[in-house]
């Protein structure tokens, strides 16, 4: 029996995780590797392509490519990472052809928000949407768009990144140095730091479950806020009315179908979705918005599961 | 002889151009008709048959099809405007099918900015980029999006409406109703606004050349700028910033190779692209930036050209 495989490996800056998935999506087997940036990109080839021969020696099927998930700024098409901040060694190092070469597969490599929406696309929406546009909320804010029923990725693989268009050009600082981004808002950072400004004098139930509030994280934001918290509750509808108005730009240029949220932080579900879909039905313009279904998608590792299936393309 | 030739109409509330192209979007023929707009679609659709018969003739050649270009809320689907401000008879009324019969070709409808994209893409860049992005500039700024060479109208024909998308949320309002819109500062309305404004208690050459300001337009506000008055350049300084701002959001979303802004206001030159270009290179990303090659795009007629092409694809 012949399967056809694809193996997806998502390259974070701590583990990296190598998904073999089926056509349709399903995970068929899991590893997670650290990913020991320090040592460099050598190593780290070694030990993903050696990760890759025990996948597929365990499910006894050949994979058919390799996709490889980088956050940052990734050249497509010559194989290799321009600048990922937590990766730097590996920055202009031929990635994806030293994979190919060690795991004799072929191997395409792309910015790891770009393939979670490509995972979000065919297992979540199992490929019905025809325009659509992912939100990947975590530390940062990334994204990817779905032309057509297929990822576009832009002139240099850099398109999707909502996180960083201007929500308030006197906005707090984001990440990447620019005023009033999305992210700056809604990435976790930005949420944890509405909290801080809105909880300064205030009581609230975060002040005990997180004293001195050093560890807050959105997580935390979100239990205080389904307790009834007031403070926490207001905190989810701020970073969710500014990521709104991103989206709502998001509509008025790509017009898409669906658009899917995804990422750790998008577990806060109705605390974050109701905002959001408070401001995009404010919109004065009712054909594109109401053609904009907005949803959260639940499926965990989106990032491997889309570079596997994207290799199977 | 047999020349491929398609008709473009584009359908203004006052007047309508038709004219006819080649494959290469040169202009064959042209005629303006008025569109009596109040006569509704039935006497509309018989004298744009007739007038397309004329230019047949003239020609001595037979038009493969007709694109009609709308200002407004186009179904292309359906064949119809869903809603058109200057149109208001022509709203839900059948204008494909009604002039595919009357004048014997078939048609296509779309919105008229991103016809015009389609035009500029075809006879500015001669189809050399891959990924583009149109900026109309006129009373107000519509827009349109060519991905991987082909025209993109999202899910509803409602994709590029660059000029919807929010510069900042506190911002003046904008004529659809919503606050801070990039045409809210760049449409021509927009810049009269910000010249106004500036130009309170303050000395410039506009007072005289536009006593009492009242007829004021964005000719005058580029003509004085040009003689090195203060405000006027201010002027332009802000509305390009502000719509810089829009544009630097989609290059975050589209990544594309080429930004092309036309329209008649885009006649201001260097007193708009300056500012546009300052707040793409100050952008922390490098990469999808150096990518964006920004051009004002000269060509007249962007929109009857590109509906007489897009009938020809």
């Amino acid at each position: 029996m012949s399967r056809r495989i694809g193996v997806g490996v998502d390259t974070g800056g701590t583990f990296t995780k190598i998904v073999s998935v089926s056509p349709e999506g399903k995970p068929l087997r899991e590893l997670q590797i650290p990913t020991l940036a320090a040592d460099g990109p050598r190593s780290f080839v070694r030990r993903v392509a050696e990760a890759v021969r025990w996948e597929q020696s365990a499910l006894g099927a050949k994979a058919e490519g390799i996709g490889l998930a980088v956050a940052g700024d990734v050249d497509a098409e010559r194989g290799m990472v321009r600048f990922s901040p937590n990766l730097r060694k590996f920055d202009r190092y031929p990635l994806r052809d030293a994979l190919a070469r060690a795991a004799h597969r072929k191997v395409l490599i792309a910015n790891d928000a770009n393939m979670a929406a490509w995972g979000a696309y065919v297992v979540e929406l199992e490929r019905k949407a025809r325009n659509v546009v992912v939100v990947a909320m975590g530390t940062g804010i990334g994204g990817g768009v779905v032309i057509d029923g297929k990822l576009f990725q832009g002139s240099t693989g850099s398109a999707g990144e909502i996180g960083h268009t201007t929500v308030d050009p006197r906005g707090p600082l984001c990440a990447c140095g620019a005023r009033g981004h999305a992210e700056a808002y809604a990435g976790s950072y930005g949420i944890v730091r509405i909290a801080r400004k809105l909880l300064r004098g205030k009581k609230s139930l975060l002040h005990t479950l997180c004293p001195g509030l050093k560890e807050l994280e959105p997580r935390l934001i979100a239990h205080a806020a389904l307790e009834g918290d007031k403070i926490a509750l207001a905190v989810w509808e701020e970073a969710g009315r500014r990521l709104g108005l991103a989206i709502a730009d998001a509509v008025y240029l790509l017009n898409p179908d669906r658009v899917l949220i995804v990422g750790g932080v998008s577990r806060a579900g109705r605390l974050i979705l109701d905002p959001i879909q408070a401001v995009l039905r404010a919109q004065p313009f009712k054909t594109p918005f109401d053609a904009a279904k907005v949803e959260i998608a639940s499926t965990p590792n989106l990032g491997a599961i889309g570079a596997g299936l994207l290799a199977l393309e």
